[in-house]
């Protein structure tokens, strides 16, 4: 049983762990990208107050993991399936497995913004280790290598031209007849000589020793499985209605929770913190603050239980 | 005209004017003391996300400071002695010039901390530069140096004290014929071989070229006049009743600025960040946030006139 299960390793749930971990709390964040959430995947960040240079988006987002760590907070390269807020004991499955705790802080972003899981064999295992559903990420850990993208819109497209910069080959792997891409984008990538296409095939298991090496892929028409040899496999399947995720929060008609000052929701003991709360502004300073109150306000929860 | 004046370079003020100045405003800050506002004399700051390993207060200031400097926002070692916040037109006086502003940013700190000058004159032109109001953010700076304590009570007590392990020589001046402090600090502060004591004297002048070098005093009773070698002056009087401060403006008892979740106080134009203003957590980040909202609201604000 934790004191407090953070979901989202941005820098609101970051800063919700640091909080949590420092005041001697066990403290659980899952997140199962990059740490640094969007900022991850900002080149630059440049009035984050205190960093007067500016600073890698990628960078920011280590430090800000490495402050958590250093006060004890356990995270996990986890994607949540469900979480059932409920109860005075909250629950959360991911990976299959369930993890309890006092109370939750949801720090999952943007609404609308997280990425669907494939539900192919294997992805939880690899995640992190080949399997990534964020190239602007993850992109520059496959230089030379061999990746595939899974699926078959804008975003899967954007995926592999902007994994072309670095992947010596990247097929594009789409279960559809044709891409729902835009014509624009596709041909885009079709002019790229690193791309590949294999359209009606699916994707039945990762494999690997202890990173991703092969790709178990699925001809729908024939039948007949191959392996394709890739040491990094990008999923882009689309995102999670919030609804999946936010059930039983009050949220705004965009999709955003709704909460005080403190961060407090609907329900007792689940806090929300930065982009994903209803909030006049979204910056990285701003989710971080949130992050600290809402650990805080957590923590006088737990003291009174 | 300024767009925006802010009071108060702490985290608060520092971000709104970082935030200010990136956005091409016209920025004046007003700080009388140390960069960092109170982190300024805190030893360490362990918590503030992204320094993982912890950092000095007074060097987390000067970062501030800088990243605000960066973006053009001019700052000003100044102490402000009246605000008119009603009319359309800010009106701040400070160092007896008048300054003029579409909005207010109040990012003072807690109530009541503000120390009060001593009316002597050379005061304000010393200010900074000899002449201080805080010997944790300063004694550094005068050691084997020659420095007066102005003042009393036990907070000039706790000044001596502090400044006798920099300094060469502190000497005490005090209008009154005995000293205000608790016996237990006074006694600590007349075992203390550096400490001399002047009662029944006044601080007429401060004198130098650029820097402080001497103070002229008075013998009340005989009214001699004298000049006593010094490179340091800190004064500490008393602190700034808020009501002189933040007429006007809607507060709670006990003196903090009430703001909405947008760093609106009760009259149009004029915003409060930080520990100034009645909130749930007073932290370096969440003071930061608070700034950087107060900025971005200010923007709104004047984009609108």
């Amino acid at each position: 049983m934790y004191d407090m299960i953070i979901l989202g390793g941005g820098p609101a749930g970051l800063t919700a762990a640091l909080y949590g971990g420092r005041a001697a709390y066990k403290v659980l964040l899952l997140e199962p990208g990059a740490f640094g959430g969007k900022i991850a995947s900002a080149a630059w960040v440049d009035n984050y107050p205190g960093f007067h240079k500016g600073i890698e988006g990628a960078e920011l987002g280590q430090l800000l993991a490495q402050h958590a760590e250093r006060f004890g907070v356990e995270a996990k390269k986890l994607k949540v399936e469900k979480i059932d807020l409920a109860g005075s004991v909250k629950k959360v499955i991911a990976s299959g497995k369930e993890y309890l705790a006092k109370t939750v802080i949801i720090a999952t972003g943007t609404p609308g913004t997280l990425p669907r899981a494939l539900g192919a064999e294997g992805e939880e295992e690899f995640m992190g280790r080949g399997v990534s559903y964020c190239a602007t990420c993850d992109a520059p850990f496959f230089k030379n290598k061999d990746v595939v993208v899974i699926g078959g819109g804008d975003e899967a497209m954007r995926e592999a031209l902007h994994l072309s910069r670095f992947a010596r080959k990247v097929t594009i792997v789409h279960r559809q007849k044709q891409f729902q891409a835009a014509p624009k984008l596709l041909q885009k990538a079709e002019a790229e000589p690193k791309i590949e296409f294999m359209l009606e095939t699916a994707v039945k298991k990762f494999e690997g020793q202890q990173l991703l090496e092969k790709v178990m892929i699925e001809d729908l028409k024939t039948k007949r499985q191959q392996e394709l040899e890739a040491q990094g496999a990008f999923i882009s399947v689309g995102r999670l209605p919030d609804t999946e995720f936010l059930e039983g929060l009050e949220k705004d008609e965009k999709g955003y929770i709704i909460t005080n000052e403190n961060m407090e929701t609907s329900i007792p003991g689940v806090f929300a913190a930065g982009d994903v709360r209803r909030k006049s502004l979204r910056q990285v300073v701003t989710a971080a603050a949130d992050g600290a109150i809402a650990a805080t306000m957590a923590i006088k929860y737990l003291e009174k239980l």
